[in-house]
C-alpha cells in the first residue's frame, strides 16, 4: 500500500509532516510518499539517520496552495501544487490514499475535480473523531458542507457509520441525529425531515436525536449534522480545551508553592488527561464521499498527528471503507430513488 | 423593587429555591415573593430561623407546570400554576420581575401569554451567559427560536448588546455574528443574509463574524445565532466541562499516591477553577423580547444560582432594560420598515 502525503501543507511542513511520515514508515506496513519540494523534503528526510532503510520516498512538486488562496481557483490553476499532485498520484493509481494538513478548501476541491464522488452521494463530508470519556465519537459534517437537505444528512449518516465500523472497528455503531431535544418531534426543518429517512434506512443502526452533551459523552459513536453546526462545535470544542488548560496553569501560577507543589506531582496525571484529549492521537478527519481514501489533518498537525492520520488512511485502504460505503448504498431505496439531493 | 419568584419550579424546588430567596433578600435591595403552595414554602422557611426580618413573603399558587407536560397546553390550562401565577403578578405590577427554574418551555409559553412581546420584537430569545477565559459571553439565542429569519437574529443582537451594557455593565459591548469563517463571505444563508443588516445597525457595535473559539476565548461581548445552533453549543459545553471533570477525576484515582496528593494540594486551585466555570455564578437567562424582566434559571439550579439570577433580575429592573431596548428599536429603520419579520 502506497499513502501520498501532501508535505507541503500544514503550520510546521515540511518537518513535521516529514518526522510524521518517518514515525509512520517505521510503525505501519505501508509505503509514504512525500509529494512537495524535493529539495526542501529531502533536507528535512537527511536530518533522520538511515531513512533510506524505511520505506519512503519523495514525489516532486514545484508548487503549493498557500492558506489565503481561493481554494477552487487554485486548484485549477497550480497544476503542479503539492495537494493536487498527491490527489493525481490516487487517481491515475500510483497511491492508494492522500493525506494533508493544509488549506482544508484546497484539498476538498482537489478530491472533487480530481477523484470526483462516490455514486450515490451528492456531496462529500468531513468525518472529524471528537473525544469523549470513553473513546471518539464521528462528528459529521463538520464543515464541508452548509445548508445541508435531509438527503445529505443520510448519506452522512452511512458513510459515518461504515467509517465507524471498518476504521475503529466498532460493531454496529450507534448513530445519532445531532438536535435540541430526544424526541423525533423536536427541532428544526432539517432535523425534521431528515429523522425519518434516518428511521427508514437499514444499514445504520439509528438511536435517535443526539444533543450536543452527547458527544464529550460518547452516547453515540456516530453523530451527523450539518456542516454549519458541526463546524461550530468543533471549533468550540478546540477553543474551551484550550481555555480550561490555560486557566488551570493561571490558577496554578496564582496559587502559591502548595498548587505549584501540587502541580508538579500531578504531571503524569495531566500528560495522561492530555493524551486522551488530544486530537492528534485520532489522526485526521476522513473526506468521506469522494472517490479515494481522503484524510484531512489539522493545519497545526505535528508529527504524532501525521503519523496517526498515516495509520488512519492504512485502515481506511486495508478495509476497503470506499467499497463498502457502495455496498450500503446500493442497500438502501431512499438513497436510490434519486427524488432528492444536490 | 420586587421580585416573584417560582417556589415550585426546579430540580431543587423548593428548598433550594427558598435558600436562594433568603440569600438574595439579605444581599439585594429588593424584596422577594416566593409564589407557590404555601404550605411547603412555609415549611422551608422556616428552617431558616429570623427568616421574618427578611424582605420576604409567600404568594399562594396551588398547582404547578411539570417538565414532562407540554408547555403551550399546561399554561393555558392550569392557570393556579406557581409560574402562570408568577407571571400575572408582573402583569398587574405588583412585581417588576420573575424568575423560574422550571420547564423553560413552561417559563416561555407564560411570557409570551402573559407579558406579550415587545413592540418591534417578532420572537423572544433566551441569552446565556458562557463562562469565557476573563468573563462572560452572551450567547443568543440558545434555544427559544429555531430556524430563524435574518430580522430575528438582528432583533437579538440589539436585545443582546442593551444586556450585556446595562446588566454586565459593558460599554459598547463587542457584538459578533456566529459563524464558519471570520470573512463576511463566509456562511450559511441565514448567516449571508444577516451579515449586512448587522452591519447597518446603528445602535449596536458590530464586529464581524466569530467562530465557535471565540465564545471561550472571550473575544465578544455578545454572540448571536439561531437557537438550534446556540442550544447545540451551550449542552455541548455543559456536557465537555463535566467530562472533563471527570476525566481528571479518574485518573487522578488511577495515578497512585502521588497523584493522589497533588491533587489534595490542587484543591484550592480547582475550587477556584471550578467557581470561575460555574454557571451558577452568572445567574440566569434573560428571556428577552417579552414585555416584562423574565430570568430564566438552569433546571439543576442550587440557592447560589438562585441567589445570583435575583441579582440578575435587580440590574436588569433597576438599570431599566425594557426602556434601552425599546429605545434602540425606535432608533434602527430596519427594525421599523415592517417588510420582514415574524
Amino acid at each position: 500500500m502506497k499513502i501520498a502525503v501532501d508535505a507541503m501543507g500544514g503550520d510546521f511542513a515540511p518537518e513535521q509532516i516529514v518526522l510524521g511520515a518517518i514515525a509512520a514508515a517505521k510503525q505501519y506496513d505501508c509505503e509514504v510518499v512525500l509529494v512537495g519540494d524535493e529539495n526542501k523534503v529531502k533536507a528535512e528526510l537527511n536530518k533522520s539517520p538511515h531513512w533510506q532503510d524505511l520505506k519512503i520516498s519523495i514525489y516532486h512538486a514545484s508548487d503549493e496552495i498557500g492558506m489565503a488562496e481561493h481554494p477552487g481557483a487554485a486548484v485549477r490553476r497550480k497544476k503542479d501544487a503539492s495537494i493536487v499532485v498527491a490527489t493525481r498520484l490516487v487517481k491515475d493509481g500510483t497511491c492508494d490514499a492522500v493525506l494533508s494538513a493544509g488549506s482544508t478548501g484546497a484539498a476538498v476541491a482537489s478530491a472533487l475535480f480530481g477523484l470526483g464522488r462516490i455514486k450515490g452521494i451528492d456531496r462529500p463530508t468531513i468525518a472529524t473523531p471528537m473525544p469523549t470519556v470513553n473513546g471518539v465519537t464521528l462528528l459529521l459534517d463538520s464543515g464541508a458542507n452548509i445548508d445541508s437537505k435531509p438527503q445529505h444528512l443520510v448519506q452522512s449518516a452511512l458513510m459515518g457509520s461504515i467509517y465507524a465500523e471498518y476504521v475503529f472497528g466498532i460493531k454496529s455503531p450507534r448513530v445519532g441525529l445531532l438536535n435540541i431535544g430526544e424526541e423525533s418531534t423536536k427541532g428544526n426543518e432539517q432535523a425534521l425531515a431528515t429523522y425519518p429517512l434516518l428511521q427508514e434506512m437499514k444499514t445504520i443502526n439509528f438511536q435517535g436525536n443526539a444533543e450536543g452533551r452527547d458527544i464529550p459523552r460518547g452516547t453515540f459513536d456516530v453523530v451527523v449534522c450539518d456542516g454549519f453546526v458541526g463546524n461550530v462545535v468543533l471549533k468550540f470544542a478546540e477553543g474551551l480545551a484550550k481555555t480550561i488548560m490555560k486557566l488551570i496553569k493561571e490558577t496554578i501560577k496564582g496559587g502559591g508553592w502548595l498548587a505549584k507543589a501540587g502541580a508538579v506531582l500531578l504531571v503524569p496525571t495531566f500528560k495522561k488527561l492530555a493524551k486522551k484529549m488530544d486530537y492528534a492521537e485520532y489522526g485526521g478527519a476522513p473526506l468521506l464521499g469522494v472517490n479515494g481514501c481522503y484524510i484531512i489533518c489539522h493545519g497545526s498537525s505535528n508529527a504524532k498527528a501525521i503519523r496517526s492520520a498515516i495509520g488512519v488512511a492504512n485502515e481506511y485502504v486495508k478495509n476497503n471503507v470506499l467499497e463498502h460505503i457502495s455496498d450500503s448504498i446500493a442497500k438502501e431505496e431512499i438513497l436510490n430513488n434519486d427524488s432528492d439531493g444536490k
